[in-house]
C-alpha cells in the first residue's frame, strides 16, 4: 500500500473499491495517532471522523462542492484528503499546518472555523448565494452534537428549513461535544441512536402497515386527521425536531460503515431540500487509549502511542486546576456558590467541583450566552455563580454581560480562561480581546492575577464585590504556593521603585505579563537604567495610586490587544486636560510619554506562546531595546 | 367602575368575577391607547397582551411568583396591574415610567428585560436558585413567538428540557416578531395554531381512540413500539417540537378567553415540570388601527387616536428610510448586492429593498448571530452583502464580527443603525458601545456619515472595499441634498480652521456629533475663540492627516462611551513616545492636551436626546463652558 504522502487526494479516492477505503480508513487512523503524539493536537474527534469524511469526499466533488467542518478541529482528515498528508509533521507549529480549516491552505478549506455551531449558518449563506448566481453545487455542514446545543446553530436550522434551499447538514453524533453532552437536544438525538434508524424504518413502513388489510373507521379517520404525525411515527421517532424545523431527516446511520454512509450521502446528494442525515461517530474511535478516555485525547500535547501517557507531565499547577480547587474550598464555605461551564467542565478546572457539588454545578453545552443569563438569573435569586469560560468563547456573550449581567450589576464572578495568547490554537483561539471587551462595560470589574496565590485571592474578593467581576488568567502553569495567605484589596502594587528624576521609566505590567516585566527591568538594569515595575492587577477600575508624577517614560505591557486595551487607557490619562483629571490622583508632567506593549491590531497567527511574543517584539529582549531606543532618542 | 388608579392591585384581581375582569380587560385597553397615543411607546403588543397579563396575576403570586417578560416592552400591562397605572403620563419621558421592566420601579420587576429571547434562561437560573434553596414558588418566562427564533431562547429551552425543573414556560403567539415572522420554528407554530388545541385533543383520546374495541394485532404492535411518538399524534401534533426539548405542552389557548387562560395556567401551576403553555394572540387586539397595521403600532410616537395619524411627521427622511433607498439604488446597478435583517425589515429601511428584490432579500428573524455569519457564508461565495442591525443588537454578534468576518475579511457592509443615543428605549437600547467595540476588531473599518449625503458615499465606498466595514449612524432624522453627489475617500473633513499659535483649540467631532460641534465653535467664538473643526467620518482606520501640530487642546465629541471610544484613541496618539509614532503623521507637542467628550462609563437612562445630552454635559453650552474653563485655567 502506498504512502498516505504518495496519492493524489481527492482524486484518487474515486476509484477505489470498498476494501480499499477500508485499508486507508486504517492507514489514515495509524497516520494520525502517529502524528498527533508527536506534535499533539486534536485526536478524538479525528478518529471519529475517518470514514465520515473519506465517504464525503468520495461521493462531493470538493471544491467545487463546499464542506463546512463545524468548529473545525475534526479537519485533520480531510487535510489528508486534500494533499496536506505531508505537512503534518508541523501540525499547530509556528508556520506550520494550522490545526483548523484556512482558506490559505487549501482550496478545499471553503471556510475558516475555530469556533463553535456556526456552520450551518454559513452553508445557509452560501446556498443562497449558490441560488442566486444559479449555480450548480452541494453545500454539506458536518457538524457535531455538541455544536448543535449552541443557539446559532439553532438560528440556522431554523432558516434553511424555512428557505427550502438545498443544503445538506451531516450531524457527527459522537454524544459528547467535549464534556459530554447536556440538554434535551442531546436527549432527543439520545433516543434516536437506540432507534432501528433510516432504512429499518422504512422497511417498517413497506412491510407492515401498508399489508394491513382493513383498519377500524374511527382509526382510520385519525390517522387521516395526523397524517404528519403519522409520517414521523413511521420514520421511527427519526428527526421529529429536525422534521418540524423544515429538514428531511435521514438517520441514524452509522459512521463507521463506509458503505451505509456513501450511501446516503449518495441518496441525498440527488433532493433538492434542505436534509439532515444523522451521523453515529465513536469519539477515538480505533485507538484504544481514546476511546476509554474520548475527554483526554479531545486536544492533546505530546503522548506515548503505546501507554497514551503525556510526554511532558509538570509538577507545577495551572490557573484552571488552581482555580477548580479554590472554587470548591470556597463553596464548602458558602452555599449560595454554584459553578457553571459551557461544555468545558474538565478544561476550565471544575471537573472536582462537579464531583464534590453535583447539585451546585451545571454544565450547560456549547451555550456561552445562555451560560451567562442562567447566572443572571440565578443570582438575581441570591445565588453566588461562578462562570469559567474560555476569553476567546466568551466574546459570544458580549451582549449578555452587558445587558443581563452589568445592567442589573449582578454578582456574578467570571472566570476568564485561556486570556491572552494560547498558542498551538491559533488565530481563533487567543483571548486577546477580553481586556478591551470587558472594560468597556459599565460597571464591570476586571481582575489580572499574575499568579496562583492572586487568583485564589482575588476569588475571594470578587466574592465580596456588590457586582459583577472578570478575572482573567492565561492557558497553562502558575506558580503557587500554599504557604503565602495573600489578600487582595483591588489596589495595584508596586514591585519595584524607579529611579527617580529626569530617567525615570515606569513600567506597568498587567497580570502574568509581571514577570515579563521583571525581566525586562533586569535587561534595563544591565543598560545602567533603574526602571520600576508596578503589577497590574486591576485594569477596571482604574488604579492610578502608584503613578510617579516624576515619570518620563511609562511602559505598558499586557497580553491583549493593543486596540482599547490597558495601554491605551492609560495613555488617555498621561493626555488627557486637568478638567478630566481634577478629581484624580494623576497630575500629568508635561513631559511624559508612553511606550505601549501588547498585540497589534491583527488577527495573530498559531505558534508557541514564545515564538509569537518573539515575532511581535513581546519577549524582554526586544521590549528592552525598545525602551532602550526611546530613552536615547534613538527612535 | 373604578378608576384603573383606584385599584390596589395585583391584590384585586384576586377576588374579581370574570364578569369584571372582562370589564377591566376593556378599561385597561382604553387606558393603554389613551395614554400612548400622548406619550408614544409600545402599543400593539401590550394590547394583545391583555388577557394574559390579567390570567398570569390572577393564578400566581407577583412578586413571589417571578413573572419574566421577555423583551420587556410588552410589560405595559403588567405595570398598571402593579400598582403604576397612576405613572403612565410619564411613560418613557425622562425621569417617568421606564418602557421596560425596571427593578428599581417595582418589586415586580424581577428582572430587567430589553434585548429579545433571555427570558427563558433567566427563569432557568431562578428556578435553580429556588431548588437550591428549597424555596417554593413559581418562575413564569413569558416570551413571544418573534423571540423564539433567537438562539439564545433555544439554549434555555435545551436546558430546562433536561432540567426537569419546574419553570413555565407561556408562549405568546401572534404569529409576529415586529416583522412578520420567518423560519421553521414560526412554520412550525403556524401548524399549532390550526390545530384543535389542548382540550380538544384530549377529548379525541377519551372519545375516540380509548373506544375502538379490536385493532388488527400488526398495527397494535407498531403502535405500542411507537408508544411515544403516538402520544404526540393524539396531541393533534401539539407542540412534538417542544416534547422533544423536554417540555410538557399545552395548546394552543385563546389569548384572549380569560377563562380558559385562567383555567391552563391553574393546571400547569399544580405541575412540577418543565411546562410550555402555547397562547395565540392577536397584537393590537381591540384598536381597530393596530390591529390592521400592528407593525406600525409596535413602537410608535404620539398619534391621533381615532386617524391612527402620527402627530408629527417630518418632510425630512431618516437614516433609515436613505439608507433603504441607497440600498436599492446600489443594488439596480450590482447584482452581488443582498440585504439581510433580523426582523427589522422596515425600521431599517429596508422595506423599499425587500419589495424590489425579493430574492435578493433575508429577513432571519431575531437572530443576530446568524445573520452576520449567513453574511459571512454569502460574502465567501462572492456576494455583496448589505447587513442592517441596530447597534446595541449588534452586540449580540460581536464574535461573529470577529471571527466570521473580520478574520476572514469578508466584504460584508454592516448598517449599524441606532447607534448613539436612541433616547426614549433608554438604558438597554442605547448604541453607544459599538465605537468602541468595532474599533478594536482587527480589519474592520468604522465610518460614521454626518448626514443622508455622506451615508450615500460611504455606502459606494464601503462596497468598493476589499474587507468589512461598519457604517454606524443615529436614530431619527438625516439631512440629505439630492443637488449633492458626494464621493467618499476614506479621509477625515476638517470644516473649520482653528486660529494658530497658542491657544489652539481644534475639535475633532465624530459622524453626527458634528452639528455639535458646529454649534460649539459658534458659541466659543463667541467667548473670542477661534476653534477648528474637524468631520471626523472615519474612526477606524485613524486618519490623522489633518491633525494640527500646534494644537493645544483637542477636544473630540462623539455619541458613544468614553470607555474605548474614539478620544481614547485620539488621546492614545497624543500620549505615545515617538517611537509609536515615527511612521506617522502626529508629531505631538509638548503641550497638547485632550478633552474628550461623550457617554461617562455607565447605562444610561431614558428620556428625550436633548434632555440626556444636557444631564451629561454633551450640550453645546455645556461643552463650550467646560473648553472654556479648560482654556481659562479655571478647571
Amino acid at each position: 500500500m502506498k504512502e498516505l504522502t504518495e496519492y493524489h487526494f481527492p482524486e484518487d479516492l474515486k476509484t477505489m473499491t470498498p476494501h480499499e477505503m477500508e485499508l486507508l480508513a486504517c492507514a489514515i487512523r495509524e497516520f494520525l495517532i502517529n502524528k498527533v503524539s508527536e506534535t499533539g493536537g486534536h485526536l478524538a474527534s479525528n478518529l471519529g471522523i475517518v470514514e465520515l469524511s473519506l465517504a464525503l469526499h468520495r461521493v462531493f466533488d470538493s471544491p467545487k462542492d463546499k464542506i463546512i467542518w463545524d468548529v473545525g478541529h475534526q479537519s485533520y482528515v480531510h487535510k489528508i484528503l486534500t494533499g496536506r498528508a505531508n505537512q503534518f509533521d508541523s501540525l499547530r507549529q509556528f508556520g506550520g499546518l494550522s490545526g483548523f480549516p484556512k482558506s490559505y491552505e487549501s482550496a478545499h478549506d471553503v471556510y475558516d472555523t475555530g469556533h463553535s455551531s456556526v456552520s450551518i449558518s454559513v452553508a445557509a449563506g452560501m446556498a443562497a448565494a449558490r441560488d442566486l448566481k444559479k449555480e450548480n453545487y452541494d453545500v454539506i455542514a458536518v457538524i457535531g452534537d455538541g455544536s448543535l446545543t449552541g443557539g446559532l446553530a439553532y438560528e440556522g436550522l431554523n432558516n434553511i428549513g424555512a428557505s427550502k434551499s438545498k443544503v445538506i447538514v451531516v450531524l457527527n453524533d459522537n454524544g459528547m461535544s467535549i464534556s459530554p453532552n447536556i440538554g434535551g437536544i442531546s436527549q432527543h438525538l439520545g433516543k434516536l441512536r437506540t432507534s432501528k434508524g433510516y432504512l429499518g424504518a422504512k422497511r417498517f413502513v413497506k412491510d407492515r402497515v401498508a399489508s394491513i388489510p382493513n383498519i377500524g373507521k374511527n382509526i382510520a379517520s385519525g390517522l387521516a386527521e395526523f397524517k404528519n404525525d403519522l409520517k414521523y411515527s413511521i420514520m421511527d421517532s427519526g428527526g421529529v425536531l429536525f422534521e418540524e424545523l423544515g429538514f428531511t431527516y435521514f438517520g441514524p446511520v452509522d459512521g463507521h460503515d463506509l458503505e451505509a454512509l456513501i450511501d446516503v450521502l449518495d441518496r441525498v446528494r440527488n433532493l433538492n431540500e434542505p436534509v439532515l442525515v444523522h451521523v453515529i461517530t465513536r469519539k477515538g474511535k480505533g485507538y484504544r487509549n481514546a476511546e476509554k478516555d474520548p475527554g483526554k485525547f479531545h486536544g492533546i500535547g505530546p503522548f506515548d502511542r503505546t501507554t497514551g501517557v503525556l510526554k511532558t507531565r509538570s509538577e507545577k499547577p495551572t490557573f484552571s486546576s488552581l482555580m477548580g480547587k479554590f472554587a470548591v474550598d470556597l463553596a464548602e464555605n458558602d452555599p449560595r456558590i454554584t459553578a457553571i461551564t459551557a461544555a468545558m467542565r474538565d478544561a476550565t478546572g471544575l471537573g472536582l467541583f462537579a464531583q464534590r457539588f453535583p447539585e451546585r454545578f451545571f454544565d450547560v453545552g456549547i451555550a456561552e450566552e445562555h451560560a451567562i443569563t442562567f447566572a443572571a438569573g440565578m443570582a438575581k435569586s441570591g445565588m453566588r455563580p461562578l462562570v469559567a469560560i474560555y476569553s476567546s468563547f466568551l466574546q459570544r456573550g458580549y451582549d449578555q454581560l452587558l445587558e443581563d449581567i452589568c445592567l442589573q450589576n449582578l454578582p456574578v464572578v467570571f472566570l476568564v480562561d485561556r486570556a491572552g495568547c494560547v498558542g498551538a490554537d491559533g488565530e481563533t483561539h487567543h483571548g486577546i480581546f477580553d481586556l478591551s471587551y470587558l472594560r468597556q462595560i459599565p460597571g464591570m470589574t476586571v481582575l489580572t492575577p499574575k499568579d496562583g496565590n492572586q487568583l485564589e485571592a482575588m476569588m475571594k474578593y470578587a466574592l465580596l464585590l456588590d457586582g459583577p467581576c472578570a478575572i482573567r488568567y492565561p492557558r497553562g502553569e502558575a506558580d503557587y504556593d500554599r504557604q503565602i495567605c495573600s489578600v487582595y484589596s483591588g489596589k495595584n502594587i508596586r514591585t519595584l521603585e524607579p529611579a527617580p528624576g529626569s530617567q525615570c521609566i515606569d513600567i506597568w505590567a498587567v497580570g502574568t505579563m509581571h514577570q515579563c516585566g521583571e525581566e525586562v527591568c533586569r535587561l534595563l538594569k544591565e543598560h545602567g537604567y533603574r526602571a520600576g515595575l508596578v503589577d497590574v492587577t486591576c485594569v477596571k477600575p482604574l488604579d492610578l495610586a502608584l503613578f510617579r508624577e516624576d515619570c518620563k517614560l511609562l511602559v505598558t505591557l499586557e497580553d491583549n490587544t493593543l486596540e482599547g486595551g490597558f495601554g491605551e487607557k492609560m495613555a488617555t490619562e498621561l493626555a488627557s486636560a486637568s478638567e478630566h483629571e481634577k478629581h484624580r490622583l494623576v497630575r500629568r508632567t508635561q513631559h511624559s510619554r508612553i511606550l505601549r506593549f501588547g498585540w497589534p491590531d491583527a488577527f495573530i497567527e498559531h505558534g508557541s506562546v514564545s515564538q509569537l511574543q518573539q515575532k511581535y517584539g513581546l519577549s524582554p529582549e526586544k521590549i528592552t531595546e525598545r525602551i532602550c531606543e526611546e530613552i536615547e532618542g534613538k527612535a
